[in-house]
């Protein structure tokens, strides 16, 4: 059992802390036979990386990430693989005034409080720098599925940020790698842009964002009962990233507003096997998926490192006010985009593989 | 590994279908020393009872626990508790005829799907009669909670019902065991029994619910980084439950619609150490606990099977109009609020567990 | 993680004491659609069941299992499997006297020191009644194993039993199953029950056993690196049988004596593929088997419980002899072969299952 | 679940390949507080470091650790440690006529059917090398030892060598640091100086060997029932290492011949507690420590590389003779030394961590 970890035949553990000298994820569980080469990870890594746009925190990691073991002659082998991204830009004097203190809505003071013990250095081991390594994982487990299910999409976007939401009318797929958002409404992009420009530069503040990931392709019969539910996975990988509040499948919390008629997603036959005619259960029931899309959304809270100042207190209980400076992120969200990609793909591997080891070949077949 | 398993120290696994004979939780890891008696699981499991009152299944199960092992002369000696419930109202030939049939909502397609075999009778597996077993194992953690941690609290309450919310000015913790909601606030009750009333007798119709769940008395320090993180695991824990369909941790979903000024939950000295000015994060920060209260709420789906006909399939694929008679609860969020208290008992003292072996005594001290 | 269980796809949790209600096994992991019947797995159990011969305890014991979960209309579902074996004979006076005193060679001390609470009544949780259960669980998993892997045959017997060992000469499969010892060694039936015999009524005393478990047609690739090796698993699963002191794996110990000249296992090309001149290794090369029979032996120390005084003290510290009476075993190794026969096979079932997630279909081809 | 793992709270895993870029241990759940710094396990890596004296493989790796994560201010912070050693002298060409064969002893031809890719470099992950990672990983578990309880020490020394055993009446503890074969028998040295010289240059073979570890100091108390026992989980942690083919506790395989009256370890009352005459149980009875020292040996079986030629075949099935250069120890057993040792430490410290999580305060008293 390692609290560092996730998945259950695809096991991931990460370690490394934001201004120590390296940081990365050992993915255990890997089938042999995959190819994966570092420039392949490096596409998912500088989705995520910070400085790419002038919405992101201009910290400037190239984030390269070397693979260290489990690959021989670009495949992997089935054996462990060792990715490793070196912290390069450092500049960990932006943080030793706050050595002592702790800053509102972030973990200082509850790691404190755990360990007694507290690397100050932006965050250590709670900084949303540790994410990195997991969007490197899930480019492995993206290359898995790529060869294991070829069918299989994940894609993430952002369907809301503060008080502005997108259209739904104008969804548009194609649109989401073309904006600093990944938003997939083309009509809210510019409005979002002077938003956020505004709330960080003339409000010193931030804001927070709601994510949808949408799979797409995924077979029927991944999941198991209980505590290996596919929702239960998917929910515990959202909710580990930094900032995730809150977590929902297909309707999601909207649901308690629900009546059974209006969720009910009625079945009929297709060519090609069951059809819904709705998919408020979001791709999964009874924690099995169905093989219409999966879709969940997550919840991040708006960046806790403000200009504004906050009321808080230092190690030895004295009051102070927190002004962070540094290079922060206004909206944190967006970055979180490749982040819950990666932990989705990660999620429906572990599926995929822990569906062939436990059924087999036994699927129940529909129709004639 | 098992996939019908919860928990890190405090390992619960549950078993069992909804018409086989028994159904019940093997609890491992439970402390020794302390005092378990099945009187004192009953209560917990009688708060679940169907038949309780009208709002709910009108099945008359006793639900009677009985403890095999782990507990000599009224405490438990540290080794796996089994706690069983037997079956004693079969009545499953009021399922006979969905043998063949999907029900929509249900879980009936996704583990044909998986598995090729499915027991029929009432969901089998996937029913919410599982739930039973949780909250015996929740009673157990419960009692350990009472001996290690004394001043920690788990109560749950209904806060939304279909379209009906409560009224926070008017929350009231005394009324939560005195109406057949489990709802804090006494203004809505008659209005919420009318509506529940109507919609089941009038609109042969269910409807969905919000359940809020508060943990105080917590220390702060229980948690850990990124997978074993408090939220993560809360998370996981409600998502588990049958017709979970969302989850979220203090401001939750609304999280996305803050900013960063208004999020913050500023930190002030008081007598006891570090008080909140709010409560955001609902009592976790870096999947830490703060000493708050531990605030999360889940959304539970409107029951599935309701009289009203809904489209459908047979295994054969042929169409046919699926209404489900049989005897059900037209808000199953109703039930799932003893659920969700046990579940979180269950993570608290597994994190408490964990706490008291990870880091032993290696607290940091704020204030003089 | 729980510390009473096994296996990692295919795992097993036992709970129960000598002297509580009931024991049993929850068998979680088990693929779908595996005939099983109580009847099937009582084969096994009346294998273990005490009384069955003058050389084992003479408490009667019907050791009937129950399936209470996971099995519907005669075959597995892929859900938890709850088997239950009541006890009957709880003859707990015998155990009155003991509960202050520390019978030397038995958990006694050991549980008393950890927990502070102690089932005294024989044993508690540290009998060997408790390898009922695992009996029980090993019975699903031949089930398993035949429907998966139909050419895998996992076969006990006693090689030694003091100082008595086989001519391994006269081995003799068939034999096994026709004297009272599972003795693959006609010629030493005879001396082997005087023995015993003369050990326990005339010298009041007990004697140690070592027993063989052969794993034929298992084949090659079940195993990983490092932890989740097929020998780690083994060596595991037979230490954790009560009073077993040490397991090995083809040479074994005696491999210390050897040079690499006589220890290598040539390798040849047979009609099938490689074939090994010798079989040194076990059937196990780093961690994975090569489709060799898989040989393993482990060694049971002589029952503790004897009716010759041995020194001992009492909870209070002071002085006493134990003189353990009850119903004791001269030489637990005979009931311990069928035990290490269902460890045996759950190992190879799990390492199949495990094999069938991880690596599918990509076998390196050898030869034409 | 990870198959590169080892350890429930204290967790392992190690990572890398013989020839690839680095190989590495990730350390999760040391408890916070502790000193580590690179040059403390440096120490026990320059142990098992290859090169040391002739009679080890002349392969000359540095081994030096660097400590990447979970170490601030030369003290653990509770986060996950990774530990790095980077591979410098990688002859891999050595190798490169191997690719297509399959050396007996090795498990070049197991890794090829399981994976159907095989690193061929030096074993790749199933090369020794790999035990470099678990000696550093070790040596982090000894300094939380030395910190959580400073009486205990882990100590492994050799006590057979081939058909050569060492004289227990010579037994000295400060003789073992003192010649080339951690060997506790100053009579004995020479002699083994000069046979395996002899194997090695004349014979062109190898030998096993058989090393023993004790550990003194360990509380009463540590371990648990049926699959968490302390002598489950060292046979594991032993039967894990590459070559070892047999583990035995106290009395070991020899407690097969041995009576009841001769195998029972009386009980006396000692000033400070429960004191055995005798400790044939090795230390542990029902899976839990006595508080006696903890004794298990383990069988290393010849090293399987040597200059003798022996039979095999190529992957198109063809037959051919290996022989292997390379730079391979004669013994492989002396450095299993520190092997075993840092497995031990590691399983050691993990049950004080599990009994502290786990039984909290609740031991039972002995004595007045």
């Amino acid at each position: 059992m390692s609290l560092n970890s996730y998945g259950h035949l695809f096991r991931v553990t990460t370690w490394g802390e934001s201004h120590g000298p390296a940081l990365g994820a050992t993915v255990d569980g890997c089938p042999p036979g995959v190819p994966v080469r570092e420039e392949d990870l490096q596409v998912w890594l500088d989705k995520r990386r910070p400085g790419q746009n002038k919405h992101t925190t201009q910290r400037n990691e190239p984030d390269a990430v070397e693979i260290l073991s489990g690959v021989f002659e670009g495949v992997t082998t089935g054996t462990p693989i060792q990715l490793m991204i070196r912290n390069t830009d450092q500049r960990s004097k932006d943080y030793g005034d706050i050595a002592e203190t702790f800053r509102p809505g972030h973990a200082d003071i509850t790691y404190w409080q755990k360990y007694g013990i507290r690397d100050y250095r932006g965050g250590g081991r709670s900084s949303a720098r540790e994410t990195a390594a997991r969007v490197a994982a899930g480019g492995v487990a993206r290359a898995a599925l790529a060869q294991l299910a070829p069918g299989v999409s994940v894609t993430g976007y952002m369907v809301q940020m503060g008080s502005k939401k997108i259209d739904r009318s104008r969804f548009d797929w194609d649109e989401i790698g073309c904006n600093d958002f990944w938003c997939p409404d083309p009509g809210v992009v510019d409005e979002w842009a002077d938003y956020l420009d505004h709330l960080r530069r003339k409000e010193h503040n931030s804001v927070g964002a709601m994510i949808e990931i949408t799979v797409r392709g995924a077979p029927a019969g991944l999941g198991a009962p209980i505590y290996g539910k596919l929702d239960t996975d998917l929910a515990a990988a959202m909710m580990s990233i930094n900032a995730v509040k809150g977590v929902e499948i297909g309707a999601g919390m909207a649901a308690a507003g629900l009546t059974g008629r209006d969720n009910a997603d009625e079945i009929t036959m297709g060519p090609d096997g069951p059809e819904y005619v709705s998919n408020h259960a979001g791709g999964i029931l009874g924690g099995i998926s169905t093989g219409q899309d999966i879709v969940l959304r997550f919840a991040v809270k708006p960046t806790s490192s403000i200009l504004t100042p906050r009321r808080s207190i230092r190690k030895d209980g004295s009051a102070m006010d927190v002004v962070t400076k540094g290079r922060h992120d206004p909206c944190v969200g967006i970055r979180a985009v490749p982040v819950g990609e990666a932990m989705a793909a990660a999620v429906v591997l572990d599926h995929l593989l822990l569906d062939r080891g436990q059924t087999g070949g036994a699927r129940g077949k529909i129709g004639g």
